[in-house]
């Protein structure tokens, strides 16, 4: 099975969990809206756009296996979870990590809205008290208990994998999170580092897996950018 | 199968999405917070906060079924779509429903922010001009894009319910939105409801539903208030 990812082909962001998954699995995938002309971007838009669709995406990532289409991240990774390996095979299991990756997703929203609190069409420069202040708060209370949560059920999971003794993709999205917020807020998150020691180390597990070490150097990774999620500034991690 | 509900006992929020999948079923639960004494709020806390628990919910709404301990309000609903009837029964139409819940919490984070952008530990009125404006974007696209989209799929879908020839979670989910900005924005909501009319007849459909209508009228309807997701300020409903 060919699949196809559609996501914004210059960003990390959402598409970045799902990529992380496929590229573990050594999946064949194609991310379409990085490629080329009218096969690229505008191809993911014609499916955005489609008014005939009968379930159509409300926005990406989204992907493309065989005929389904699947939209939200955390469902795509719910879906392809047991196809490629990446999620334990009983039922309970599969709901548990999925229930992790929906807290992700929570979070992923937190990280975003720290530089766009007000609106996503102000530039940065025009919230900029309002990001101080959500900054403050999202550092003050907001990553303690998410990471604090993440960190305590990987403990309680005996501290190698967050689920099972397998590497499932909440594991892959975790990850990323660390990555993300040590690009976004490298002096607070060096501070913060020592409160959860077992993430950091599953980091560290994780960037050594050769398939993603492999990733991780390649053009195929998108570089971490002001335009992303995870942007850095400098008064925001003061 | 006794389900027990956990979710703050005094506003709507989340555990709404679920108290209207269990009463419209008609299924056997408590709602376990708003117990008075030790059974109540203390259980929950007492729950969130066993630091031995395995598979520990990160916050509310979480629901007990047997052994099981699910959280996230989608995945909740998700999990009880089959067994309450209120789902599809093929795969395909399950993810499907759940995507689309998926995309309502995504509006529901947005709905909450209108009011509170800059922080949740902060007073309205100590953020009251990012309020204005993240309103102001948020009626100018998240709204028209959002139920735009919802409007859509049920179009598609014959205008009856939103996914195949019954009622799902997702139709009284909408409903709950429906409701919800209707007490926020009367004003805003009322000179848009007419761009969306299979929703507001949807509304009208899930409100004379019988167990629903029972509902509506009993004590177990907490009523919308200022401490929810939805808050009425007149100066954000201009």
């Amino acid at each position: 099975m060919r699949y196809e990812l559609y996501y914004w082909p210059t960003i990390q962001g959402r598409g970045e969990f799902v990529r992380l998954a496929l590229e573990e699995a050594g999946a064949d995938y194609v991310d379409v809206a990085r490629r080329r002309g009218k096969r690229g971007v505008p191809a993911m838009m014609k499916v955005l756009e489609d008014k005939r669709a009968a379930r159509p995406p409300y926005a990406p990532p989204f992907l493309k296996a065989g005929k389904s289409i699947i939209a939200q991240t955390a469902l795509i990774l719910f879906y392809l979870g047991p196809r490629l390996n990446l999620a334990p095979r009983d039922e309970a299991g599969r709901l548990w990590v999925h229930q992790l990756q929906l807290t992700i997703t929570d979070l992923v929203v937190h990280i975003h809205d720290t530089h766009h609190p007000v609106s996503g069409w102000l530039y940065y420069e025009e919230q900029r008290p309002a990001a101080r202040r959500r900054t403050q708060d999202f550092w003050r209370y907001r990553v303690p208990k998410f990471l604090g949560y993440f960190e305590r059920v990987l403990q309680h999971n005996g501290g190698t994998y967050m689920v099972g003794r397998r590497i499932s993709y909440v594991d892959l999205s975790l990850f990323e999170i660390v990555e993300g917020l040590r690009y976004a807020f490298p002096k607070r998150m060096k501070r913060f580092e020592r409160k959860v020691p077992g993430l950091i180390a599953l980091r560290d597990r994780v960037a050594k897996r050769p398939r993603i070490k492999a990733y991780l150097a390649s053009k195929r990774r998108i570089r971490f950018s002001q335009w992303g999620i995870y942007r850095y500034f400098k008064e925001l991690d003061a």
